[in-house]
């Protein structure tokens, strides 16, 4: 990628840019707060998300909603915490609307009564779409910096 | 909450995304510098300010400048400075013009000659005010994710 | 600095935000993947780059990009991952059209197979100038927390 190339896909407005920071904003607190419903439907109904630790990509709403809501169950059994923090989020959006990111993705984790910690630090790929005035994700791939 | 109420509470425009994001740079940043009147300032007369470690919310400017001068202070002696540090900011836009946001806060501390650390991971719930044409602080409830 | 003053230097449109959070999403993105010699692409030609650990600022995209080369080949050697995160970014539009901007900077650092660490917390001020129709960083300071 030039740098002339970057440039050209730079065009993303401030409009977007807003309404992809609150989207994020809105997704990331859902999950943490454990409303696991609310936040699979900020993913497309056939969306994917694929992770270094699974040899297939999560598909489609159900799954990634009892994928996750197990993982709550778990970390409230335990009196943990988790956040999950988007940053240098950037945005190139697509001829047809759709706008791909690429930004990095901390993990926060913190033990009730315990020191707060840092779990992970991840690059988290996304493909947005937009559906019925709303974005949406269609494409995540997330790489972890302590994985190959 | 569902995601259709989300989606219509999504409505914030850039230009209120952009100013809410350079009122809390400016805010943090005058508090971790020590410009602490100035910081004060940045909160209404009559604000509230609830954190989990008080009985009672801090309340107005003075009350806030007396609580985190001391801590200033303390923290000048010990050669340890604090970095307060806002992300995943969510905003809803109140009919009345004010701004309720979400988001979540870090705070870094570092003792010179040392590592530096990660201090809190905490959620922070404001209620933003327009007054004189600058936003500032009407309502502050912090919680930390340590504590219960 | 009164808050009359910060709020008349407040006065940064949602366009220049959002293309001031691009520049460092992509900026900061091409260093951590070691497109060096894109990532001096971003600073002017005759930028200058201080840091507390070197006596002189380095000057220049060829300095800059040396310098760097030599850190990204260190840490590739050592299997270390680097992701530099700015945040609570405040930005000062100046009458001329650069852009002065101060913010914090972490850095992380993670060693594959190893536990995610936080390495650095710094803060940043830049002037940003417009060339060419692109933001590039003509004159960078950097300071760590740890050291004085």
């Amino acid at each position: 990628m030039t740098t002339q190339q970057q440039t050209q896909t730079q065009a993303v407005t401030a409009e977007t840019r807003a309404e992809v920071q609150q989207f994020y904003a809105v997704h990331m607190q859902l999950l943490d707060n454990g409303a696991i419903d609310a936040w699979a439907d900020t993913f497309t109904p056939d969306a994917t998300f694929s992770v270094p630790t699974l040899p297939e990509p999560m598909r489609g709403r159900a799954e990634l909603a009892e994928s996750l809501r197990r993982t709550t169950v778990e970390l409230a059994a335990e009196g943990v915490r988790r956040r999950h923090w988007h940053g240098m989020v950037a945005i190139f959006p697509e001829p047809d609307g759709s706008l791909r990111v690429r930004c990095y993705a901390l993990v926060f984790s913190t033990k009730l009564g315990g020191e707060p910690g840092l779990h992970r630090v991840c690059v988290c790929e996304d493909l947005l779409v937009r559906e019925g005035g709303s974005l949406l994700v269609h494409r995540r791939h997330v790489t972890r910096d302590d994985l190959p």
